[in-house]
């Protein structure tokens, strides 16, 4: 993708997250999210198709960024620390992009949307990455061998989706790094033999 | 509340969730909600005011329920073993009303929904069983002093709900008592000393 398009994408994804968490999905139009991205309605249009395409594409833009920076962050941690920074590229996505989380979250367990499959092959990618990290601790022998850690990194997922989700609205005002620190004492707890 | 009235509400809860969960929130109308639980349209008026009114008491209503099943589970179970059961009883909970779960979650975090107060605070309701039960641990010395049993009691509830949703979505031949296993698992290791 050139850079003027990826550009282009970026702008109607921040244009279209932030509507729809101030209006909902139902009462945000093409012409709305154009017109704040500043790019041309037909751009929409020609770039997607219509809104559900556009919205579609959006959540799926913005969940793979998510897991790219925790693939990201997991292949740049020392020897040991790999769970410990994934978490931490987590949560600190959301604490980023809390409207994006939102509608994620909204979103990723509707079966009953257009962009219900789509969500949920991107979202397994994501949950993915951890999983990765908890076979390659397995396979050194510091987590349990008998670990499901399919189930495992999915509640790993959920509980930082959860927290932070919780942090943002009950207790904005508390660093990252102090609700990094407790997910992380969970976490290892979880998953430590 | 009497039988009667108890019973409508009950049967307007199962239409407006399972609509909701055909066909989407703004899809649904109030004829169609009256039609399924075959109540008079006039009923829901009478009972509510309209469709929003309808829909934040039917979420809160079944919020109430998981909230005071797990607490009902907490004060059943054998000494030593209320986390478990508590856990179980979220777990049982979204199994059996998998469309209700999947409408919760993705209301319960929408900050622009008029009924986003309201569920909040039904939703921390059910989290601070999760909180009570893990007080009583630290206290008597079975969890950690220094855990943050808030932020610890909405990690345990989101990783229930998200692997629960999982379950159902991903793998739903598998039985319930080996997801509770594994949920079990991860627990104690998060909150063991």
């Amino acid at each position: 993708m050139s850079a003027r398009r990826e550009d282009t994408r970026r702008r109607l994804f921040h244009a279209a997250v932030s509507l729809i968490a101030e209006q909902g999905f139902g009462a945000t139009s093409v012409d709305q999210i154009a017109e704040r991205a500043g790019v041309a309605k037909g751009t929409v249009y020609y770039n997607f198709g219509g809104k559900t395409e556009l919205f579609t594409a959006l959540l799926a833009w913005g969940i793979s960024r998510l897991a790219e920076e925790m693939r990201a962050a997991a292949e740049a941690a020392p020897s040991g620390t790999a769970l410990t920074e994934v978490l931490r590229a987590e949560l600190a996505f959301i604490g980023e992009h809390e409207a994006f989380a939102r509608l994620l979250v909204s979103e990723a367990w509707q079966t009953n949307q257009a962009w219900y499959a789509t969500v949920q092959q991107i979202r397994n990618e994501a949950i993915s990455v951890i999983g990765a990290v908890l076979d390659t601790a397995a396979r050194r022998g510091s987590v349990p061998a008998t670990l499901d850690t399919g189930v495992a990194s999915s509640a790993l997922f959920g509980m930082v989706l959860t927290v932070a989700l919780d942090w943002r609205t009950l207790q904005p005002e508390r660093p990252m790094e102090e609700i990094h620190a407790i997910l992380v004492q969970l976490a290892q707890g979880m998953v430590s033999r």
